[in-house]
């Protein structure tokens, strides 16, 4: 940490934050600049909050961290990328993209059946459905929940296919894992830890997606919060974040790509159907994660999204995701990765 | 709903459009305008996400919403100001203000006997303190957990004070509620929805505070869960959204007030601790909340925020929140309020 | 500045690093962490890139400043608050409040003279007035001109105000300074660096209104433009900043007037009108940035807000503007002002 | 415009505004749904500004625009996309890429041409380089003005690349029309209106750079005002909008590209070097503009970005810029373009 001192400090406020910080068990290193003296705590400052407490004192400008508070997800300590098994042959974070597609929700057997059977023939790893939905309305479609699960693992065994479903809370935990090859944290539970905590416990792989007002470094900390409990099979995602712009529902910030892969040696993966919002713009979108460096994307398929119970404008029609995959497969290439 | 078509749809899209409107039960209305075709689809358009759907639909270029979502959080279903009672003659949503003032955790038994001896001497009507505390940092210290509610209820008994603590999963729910005179929703968990479906079910009083990217009307529909299922004592607070600007830790969003009395019935409060993140803009932004007509305030105070083991930059020391008060107090009657 | 080593920086990195710091005519203070290696650079760094390039440097992770870039502008080279002198005995800084008021547009001989003795007669202070509009679409009303400016000066006479009015060009600059008190410079010019610096040569008071995404270091930096060039007559005016919240036109940052009245000595003063968008929340934002210590306000005001030709929806009328004033002084006592 | 009532409007509110619409020479939709009265105005909506103060009649609940309010740069006027020439051969628009690089600054003779062999040698079609600069800071380099137009110049004859340069104010429009091939507004003129004007005027293309917090309405609105002056040679270019994250210098709203390219007919590029602020992402994010569908790039490069004078850390070196263009290439074939 970095401790700023005001110009107008005295000496007498000098010195007691001097032995503040010492008092925290950390050295201290006294540097006087030609406006102010600035101090240096040396020690490691993870999880230390007493240091940003130093702001409350007297004659203290600000109080700057230099070290990233998370440590597990942080390249420094692995510098090899995580490669991440879901089963039936399916990894991510490796040369292959991992391509994830499906129904925002599962509605019904002969809709989660199309839609897995012209994912797997266009050439998608795995399939995504939503059994327990949050929705902001209350009034909304909720999922047919174990239902919903029961028709995924159907789906799963005919087209061979492992599947991915979002968990909303510790409660169905169990009843989910029995189901799905890869439990998914959606945006709004990004920073309920009590969640992150649990999943921390299982051994199954993990697919957080990043809050609409997360930064980075809070993201990799909830990823923080999963692989310090024990669990190193993390799988993060971006999502759009919310910015001023309304012309899509979301601003998928595409950058977020290679800052991840610099910070982090965990597998990123993109979501441009939440992302943008619109079916015209995915296709567009997937290419340009993929051509950024994503190891793979998720994708909203519907067989007919004007009828779809949740998310239809932003949800391809099973042609429309094939010729997407022609597309990318050529991107794919054009960036040394393969499908 | 407004439907409005492309300046391009052919008039095979346009009737296409116009069966599947009528399909879905509505009663639609055609308008010719200069440019183009705009439909109105007459009927409750709450919870209905198939019309958004249409967008999907060829032709259609977008969708718009008429109607404001929620229903029980509206004005136009209750003209009347909720007032909710939070136990030992203290109210919010009336003519007195609330002030709930203490420290962000329940960190020792002199710590919150201090704050609350504090506190109540300066004319706060209720206790705040976290027991269970949502922590960006898997390393930062997470609460003293149910030692901290039985410090919570010393406070309460000693000083008679309702208090308040915060809520982060449905597993605490009945010990926090044996403690708490009413349970805080954290910004992180706004759109927890299984845990707001779970606080409709119970008899006290919630507060809800905004998310770091809620909108308005996201929050009232969060506020919706509780009212549908069954809990009318919901309490808003605005604590700060998180824009461009780091010279505060989040915006604190005064003018969330004003929309919020308009569209609203339930009692608005603002918490300016968490929305500017420094100690020195607390008083300040106070006084604004109050004077814009918020129903009441959060303060955190702390007898020694250089020590405090969360959150010790934006607490208010004792004789700073008593001070705090006076100004308060002039600006509550100037505005026609009492303290 | 702190300039942050990686992890991995080899010696020689960090020893080069060292001899460029020097190069660039600074003191380096080296520091060893537990982790890495940590210069300081010991110097002035204002307006010195140098340094932040280093960035781009093999083995810096990071490079921190810790001065503000401001100088002129910063409570650190004066303590005493500026006092703006308008003429007609209204200045703005001091204890009494500055009320500028009128409508955005000067449309007409009636229109500016009726919307004069109103404002004067419910007790503001100046008169505003558009003359050269700055309008988001090529189609919309431009402003009256040169004739604005006329009747601007008509309305000044017979009511004894002040008035202030936009300036969007150098071109313009000798007409404007003819006929208005102060120069206004608009949000969407804030950092059109070059009228700044002509405004800086004048010897009239300016009001610089903050851009929609100007964070308050940057605004401070374009006051400072105007002060280097040897004007010291800047008042700064917050106006909204834009955000992910739709329900206002702009969100207003009533927390950029403590922090403003803490970094700088200029007067501050705060439009509700353009804050928000919508002529119902204006009262309550105007009392809340009162209430936080703004040294005034400029607020729209419109005989017949239905008929004007821009900014309607969030003008005043006359008799609205009226009542607010009452509600102010009430609020301004509170604190301590009058108006 | 939709004008929808309130549900508690009168008749008589709703017959006053029904006439207020006709006397504003549309023809009225009168719309009953269950709740409220809904009007629909028909006729032109573009820069009528007098429906929308409508809001501010009693028993208005909001009012919504319909049409998109440009027309000259809309897609529905014009279909097939706008190809701009810049010159030498050189044009943007079509299959062929355009791609940019460059300097932020001219610096020296010897720094500009070394730059200008390096780009023109790895196959870059035109040359950028800032004459006259916009800086945040007064006491920063602002740039070598008229000399470095020159130094353009010369840059331009030895390696046969048109150039561009920014231009800030109307006072040096001729100065700058006599050596750039194409002139750039920057992201902070973007609502400079007076100086879009000019440039309306003029017979040479444009490039107008996305503001920080412009929406993509906004930036179509501006290059209304030079299309509409009778200008039609203008390209846009997205360079990142300012959003909560800090990891990145701005958000780079690649997403834009695709939403740009539906809405209107003209070149869209993409300047990844300003979007993300730092050299070790330009590439990544390049693949991704070109992948989502840019007709080009603007890129800075510099020579030794350690001594740059500006822009340093977000500057590539010559060596990275080639590879960034090889891996360029095959990116481009891939969805079907050619550098």
């Amino acid at each position: 940490m970095i401790i700023s001192m005001k110009k107008s400090a005295t000496s007498e406020q000098i010195e007691h934050v001097k032995q503040l910080i010492e008092s925290f068990g950390y050295k201290v290193h006294k540097s006087k600049g030609t406006e102010r003296v600035i101090f240096g705590a040396i020690g490691d400052e993870r999880g230390k909050e007493k240091l940003t407490c130093l702001e409350a004192q007297p004659g203290v400008e600000k109080v700057i961290p230099i070290l990233s508070p998370y440590k597990l997800a942080s390249r420094e300590t692995q510098e090899d990328p995580t490669i991440v098994d879901l089963g039936m042959g399916v990894t991510v974070g490796g040369k292959r993209l991992l391509i994830i597609a499906g129904p925002c929700a599962v509605e019904s057997r002969e809709q989660i059946l199309d839609v897995a059977s012209a994912i797997q023939d266009s050439g998608a790893h795995m399939l995504r459905g939503g059994a327990f939905k949050p929705r902001t309305s209350p009034y909304a479609f909720q999922g047919l929940k174990q239902d919903g699960l029961v028709l995924l693992g159907m789906a799963k065994e005919q087209y061979s296919l492992p599947v991915i479903t979002e968990i909303m809370d510790i409660k169905s935990l169990e009843v989910i894992s029995d189901y799905a090859d890869c439990l998914q944290v959606g945006a709004r539970n990004i920073q309920n830890f009590q969640l992150l905590k649990e999943l921390g416990r299982i051994r199954k792989p993990v697919l957080l997606k990043r809050g609409l007002s997360t930064t980075i470094e809070e993201f990799l900390m909830s990823a923080e919060y999963v692989l310090s409990g024990g669990n190193s099979q993390v799988i993060l995602c971006e999502r759009g974040i919310r910015t001023f712009e309304t012309a899509t529902r979301n601003t998928l910030d595409i950058s977020a790509v290679p800052v991840l892969k610099e910070k982090t040696h965990l597998p990123v993966i993109v979501d441009p159907s939440h992302g943008t919002g619109h079916a015209r713009y995915v296709a567009p979108m997937a290419l340009a994660a993929i051509a950024a460096g994503a190891d793979g994307l998720m994708i909203e398929v519907h067989p007919k999204p004007e009828e779809a119970l949740s998310d239809g404008p932003q949800s391809l029609r099973p042609a429309e995701f094939k010729a997407m995959m022609e597309g990318l497969r050529r991107v794919a290439n054009a960036v040394g990765r393969e499908i």
